[in-house]
């Protein structure tokens, strides 16, 4: 990729990794047969990486790569570096045993590294409450609204354009990006990153049919919970999030949604959870811990799905899952010809069942 | 829950429910060994209400709960009563032929009371085109813009940040959340909701084909039609509703639409009907009245869809329907390894069916 | 449909078709019965145009409706003007080879003429940073965020409340509707549509998991690449396009998104390929050129869709597909009961398909 840094930004090799190892990994620099300690000025692919960027290699079907990279350094494991033989390679190997933790590692540092954060401060064009509380070192675009109630935790930043609702709470150290939407009430841990145009605390889809009414209308249920986020949750843009009918929404702790991902009201979602974009999840139920729901997956209300429970994209889940595993229920695409053909039998298949049946009799009374 | 409303905020049981239902159902009050018209100050399940809340009872396999729930008082029939055998309880008993109705209708209640409503006026920050219409007792949020020749109808809010195009029209007693975005000439009826990121009227994905271009090229249709939204319509978080081609997208009266749901171009959607978040309807199909779309139902372009229709989660239609009743069509789920045999199978419906209609051959042959 | 001209803005048959034949498509004019060189001030279908408007027979099926058209012109073909056996209508015929083009180039007129541009300038409230480039003939519109380094083409026009990041790019002729988000570092082409709600650059969905972690949890990658808009692109109403994790999300010249799609980090869709609402794209997919995704597909990440693949709507793509075509993979909807029958069956296939080959086997040894 194009080169992130500028030069006097960037930093060594050694440097770079003591900065950037925030979750202290252990790791040894090897230097190779070019410079021993170079400027990194950005993160490359094996393939594309080129003379002032590090790499990784975190999948050993790539380990081919390693011959003809160009980067500065790579990040790889032990057994990477014993198959290259004792040659000396012309970059420097960072031995570590989580070069794909490490890589991730090293990606947010180039990442706050260049972004101009939202200042801390109040931008004069944000409108916010006398009754809202801000607390240290806060950051707020222009153009938000913080209405009555609500607080800012500290640390945190709040992109242009949010509005944050009566009653609500962002917790510390968290990034609102603009175009944010919290109604009342709506409750975030700290370090929660929420991605623009993402609604949370929006009304449950509540109606209660009219039985009175001959054209079968439907009257409004007020939806008086709220929504809770934990902490160290990410949320994607486009998503939302429906506050309770009467209890809260619960997004447990570590979570992970992806963009355009929709949580229906009384949804509680277990803790370190993860769920690909465009996932929904019916009002009322209950998603286990460590769970992860491919793209597109379509979970019914209602449902309680155990911890551990792994779900394929595409898939809809429609009955409770207690036993942890991966569940899958895509109809195979094919050649639309070869689908109508198939198509047709799957809509007469309990005939079928019932012809195969009849033929098993026949056999046995032959 | 949380108990909702401050004490002086209040109101006893009698006074509640005289003010509550406004659909004017018919209830009586039998008071239980407590207090007698106790302070109500928020609602709560069976299971979760506390001292100072109402509950009900709605489901009659919640009955056994009714023993031991700690409520000021429940909404229950006369034969969920009865089931209690003279037993007098603790709390008051709100008798009523519709509990859960009543629940609406309370629910409302208590969310009109603790929302700050947008206030009346014209924030000084909006932007009202003086070409632009206002009835009386209209409420426009910080950072709207209205453009010339639209109009706002008596008693409506605006909240934060909505754009509302040229032409377009918001009937009477309407609540816009904020950063809603109404294109030109979309028209909604009285008592309209819109939830936060809905986007009504955005082109209707129209090109044409250019034969003369060697890279199959595509010439924009321009979109010239509007969107009519009738009275008592309810529109999610983040939902799109495109304007037509020629004529108008339409969306009948006390039709609800929950989040993230996507209504093509000259799409017209029949009075009462409700559809489940992430549902998409393609260009120019039209739903009947009453019918209910579960959630990221797909229905394709170009049908025609009849009134009292059900369409299960998760179900692709694409084909006409005119008959009432439930539509399923969703591959069942299950473990992974079992869903790839079963899949491998469906991969060869067509050829399944050959051989056991050979073998049927066979059979009459032997 | 309604009128949408007054008449002073309206133009004469023949001057109409001068000014909005932009693709110099060839064209000729025979006067009916009626007004040889009628006023137009709209565009109906051949069923609902009035006196004054322009129709078409792009679809040789409504043939029948020439008939009875009270439209002032209508454009056709020879082969169906030859259909009228001599026959002089009252109203005027515009013969043409390519009536459903003419009628787009026609429909993009009336659309220019009607609407409001968003005017040239930067309006007051528009906060646009020093160190933003904005070209001649630029619009942006109130309570816009215009971030350093950014640039926005000439003749462009930004709507209310967008925000453009850091570093981001847009090129000549664009047209942003309000309530865009562009996070740093994204760049657009020239003649781009983006609609109201899009979020282009937000993260990828990209995560390390942790496995110190007791109970897994995932470590942020920062997404470091970003997205990269061709010329000709449209952008439907609340889609998102993330950025790329390491190297560029890519979107080539003239493909049209529609609504509500998901396209995620490091995709490459090629030129000219076109996807309808909420399809959602899974990271590192490339799609070929001249591609058709319909509404609600769902391709799976890391794969290599060819040119000229087009998938029916609702089917999910979970492997590589290197041969053009069309690939469908719904399973059909039928009547719930009906559903539960084959439902219940297609968990069983694999079953199935061996008690079938057990009859063959005896078939075969009786």
């Amino acid at each position: 990729m194009s080169v992130l840094l500028a030069r006097e930004q960037a930093l060594t090799l050694h440097e770079l990794l003591a900065q950037a190892n925030t979750a202290h990994l252990d790791y040894d620099i090897a230097a190779g047969s070019g410079v021993p300690d170079p400027l990194i000025r950005g993160i490359g692919s094996l393939a594309g990486a080129g003379a002032s960027e590090i790499s990784f290699l975190a999948d050993a079907r790539l380990a081919h790569q390693l011959e003809n990279c160009a980067a500065a350094a790579i990040v790889m494991t032990a057994a990477a570096r014993d198959s290259m033989r004792g040659r000396q390679p012309p970059y420097c190997v960072v031995l570590c045993s989580q070069p794909y933790l490490m890589y991730a590692l090293l990606a947010q540092w180039f990442d706050r590294m260049r972004l101009k954060r939202i200042a801390s401060g109040v931008h004069p064009t944000a409108l916010v409450d006398d009754g809202a509380l801000l607390e240290d070192d806060v950051g707020i675009g222009p153009y938000c609204v913080v209405e009555t109630g609500a607080r800012i935790g500290g640390g945190s930043r709040v992109g242009a354009g949010c509005t944050i609702g009566t009653g609500s709470v962002v917790g510390r150290q968290c990034l609102l990006y603009s175009h944010v939407t919290l109604y009342h009430n709506v409750r975030l841990g700290a370090r929660v990153i929420v991605h623009s145009g993402a609604v949370l605390g929006a009304d449950g889809f509540g109606f209660a049919p009219d039985p009175r009414s001959a054209d079968a209308a439907w009257v409004k249920i007020g939806q008086l919970g709220g929504v809770t986020v934990g902490d160290d949750v990410e949320i994607g843009a486009n998503t939302t999030i429906d506050r309770g009918a009467i209890d809260d929404t619960v997004i447990g702790d570590g979570v992970k949604l992806d963009n355009q991902i929709m949580i229906g009201h009384n949804v509680r979602v277990g803790e370190h959870s993860a769920m690909a974009a465009c996932v929904g999840v019916a009002g009322s139920t209950t998603i286990g811990r460590r769970c992860t729901l491919g793209g597109a997956a379509m979970i019914s209300g209602h449902l309680v799905i155990g911890d551990d429970v792994h779900v394929s994209g595409g898939t809809a889940i429609t009955t409770n899952i207690d036993k942890p595993g991966r569940y899958t229920g895509v109809y195979p695409a094919a050649e639309h010809s070869q689908w109508q053909r198939n198509a047709a039998v799957a809509s007469q298949l309990a005939q079928l069942r019932r012809r195969l049946r009849q033929l098993e009799k026949q056999g046995r009374t032959d």
